[in-house]
């Protein structure tokens, strides 16, 4: 059959990310492209770099949007920072941390993993016991906001614990950045990367990344080259440092920057702790229904995140036919269990502008339905 | 001063990329964004491999886009096929033969390089001696158009030669892919990349890539690990296999690959040879215009890329402040010399939807007022 244009449905993304795209960067998006090297797009470049020295709250001058998905701003930091046998503690209590102590292994790097349920936040005490252990570490390594099951980490205390013991943070803002309180600067995070497909709802494919002068100083000082030549980050930042003339390193991705650069206007306008206090306030009106349809979540409540609320899937559900239905007659996606929580699990993703009444009410009400057509 | 949204202004872009991209193409990319592993997108993603496989003139099961810009594609094809120790020959006859000979070092390997003049071919005799005196190399890694001057090499000879010796070969295609003719089956040519933002016509970001039987067994022999996650395509390959259910690997950048999906198909509403034949067209008609005016190409006739057209600054012109006029007066981006051709040489480009009537005609006297301008 002859390929034709691809004309997708809208539909209303209360997955895991992407999340729910507001017309205005999509609109964006979609503005005419002009050169990587333009002297306007240099401009908005720097615009870009300030708005996300806002939505991380640091000072950080090593701040940027990699050309390339979160996993890829995962796999810079530990490449940068990570040299061939240095030892580093890293924290798993689902899939993404998982994915961390891959990456340090394939920089040939030592790992010491602190295990934690899935579900439950990374202990604070188990790491200091282990930071006690390892002073010899180099870099102390945890999600904020675990995708997989819902969870918070209290990164404001990892983070000083990481410096009480003179090793360097790496921190997954995947999912938090624009969603929950992420402190760069007060916390003294050194390297610190997101998604934007997440709670700052722009298209995916880029990821906020910031160092810290520690961080810097790390790669500057290091003894062995870096193993990837798209995420050497010291070849990226000529092209980022706003010192004169751009230098090239690879073409920007142009049109998905004038859709981030948007997105974070957006959130500078709304305010962070409006933003914050908005995906709050629907996750309270989120819960209070889904408990209603007897839901349990997955985490407990001290430790919840608002933006994905993982959810068990009630006795006798058929998994994949009421995602299904919700898709066909609602056009609505919610995102399956991953990992050990896969055909156990909902996560539901209340992330950016998909925060919003519309959504919350929409939700509840296709859930209530689609779960009495399957039983 | 406030940030606001940004507005860029229509350019015509006739630089080395990104190209002009069709008001279609971008109609495309601000489509509403669905879910990654929507079975609707999934559907779309089938067609962008079999729009790809038409474009690259293979039957390759594993081809897709990468989600990353072009370099990122040069280094999934040496993360994934050069394990350390491996002797690869690199031609080098410019920026991008340099930047693969530093990406062989990164994996570990051992380079051979052969050197050209930059503005020529790659020389088939001097890499059938090397291969000759190097019997024991893995891969033969080449610059199909070498977007730095405007070179084209002979990839069906190279690609038999690498055969010949039972090598792998590597291949740049990044400004060659819907350009000039490019038979990635019939030439037997076993790793070859490209990019989005050339003659495509799409947005920047994504890295079309296409692995042969060979190249795919030799990833599944390697005896070290691939050092890159990121990169690593035995994990990709889950995801665009097409094989029942998708599994997660990172999130797609779904609105890019709308745009890409609607600038395949309308080079396969064009037709290839179509295609080939527009930019050749253009070229001449540029060529001829452009020797009116004075100027001599970087490269000799019989190697030149219709696409890529690089030439000398006339004596006593200002490099940057005709460029400057060009964009300020006409919004016209034409490309600067890049590395040894820096402030020499300036690079036009004609690729994909920039190949037109209206823009050789604009350039052309664009550039004769411009000229007259700076003297």
């Amino acid at each position: 059959m002859a390929i034709t244009s691809f004309l997708p449905p809208r539909r209303i993304l209360m997955g895991p990310g992407p999340s729910d795209i507001s017309p205005q960067v999509l609109q964006a998006l979609s503005r005419p492209t002009v050169g990587h090297l333009d002297p306007l797009f240099i401009t908005m470049m720097d615009e870009v770099k300030s708005l996300l020295q806002y939505a991380f709250q640091t000072k950080n001058s090593f701040t940027i949007a990699l050309s390339a998905p979160g996993s890829a701003g995962m796999e810079a930091c530990f490449v940068n920072l990570v040299e061939p046998g240095d030892k580093v503690i890293v924290c798993r209590n689902g899939v993404f941390g998982e994915r961390m102590r891959e990456n340090v292994l394939r920089c040939g790097g030592e790992v010491v993993v602190v295990d934690d349920e899935w579900g439950a936040p990374v202990s604070v005490d188990k790491v200091e016991q282990t930071l006690k252990a390892h002073p010899d570490a180099k870099a102390l390594a945890f999600v904020h906001a675990e995708t997989s099951t819902g969870a918070l980490s209290d990164a404001q205390a990892l983070g000083a614990l990481a410096k009480r013991f003179g090793m360097l943070s790496i921190v997954d803002a995947v999912t938090s950045l624009g969603g929950v309180p992420l402190l760069v600067d007060e916390w003294q995070l050194d390297a610190v990367y997101s998604g934007s497909q997440k709670c700052l709802s722009c298209v995916p494919g880029l990821s906020p990344l910031t160092f810290s002068d520690a961080a810097i100083a790390k790669i500057s000082s290091r003894k062995t080259p870096i193993q990837s030549w798209f995420l050497d980050q010291t070849l990226v930042l000529a092209y980022w440092s706003g010192e004169g003339r751009r230098s090239y390193h690879h073409t920007a991705p142009v049109n998905s920057l004038y859709a981030l650069h948007e997105s974070l206007l957006m959130l500078q306008q709304e305010g962070l702790e409006n933003a914050w206090e908005r995906h709050q306030t629907m996750h309270q009106k989120l819960k209070v229904g889904l408990e209603n349809l007897g839901f349990e979540f997955v985490v407990d409540e001290a430790y919840r995140l608002p933006q994905l609320n993982a959810v068990y899937l009630p006795q006798g559900v058929n998994d994949g036919a009421v995602r299904q239905h919700l898709l066909k007659t609602y056009n609505l996606e919610i995102g399956a269990g991953l990992g050990g929580l896969a055909g156990k699990a909902w996560r539901i993703g209340l992330m950016g502008y998909a925060a919003r009444e519309e959504n919350v009410a929409l939700c509840l009400s296709a859930l209530e339905a689609s779960l009495n057509t399957s039983k």
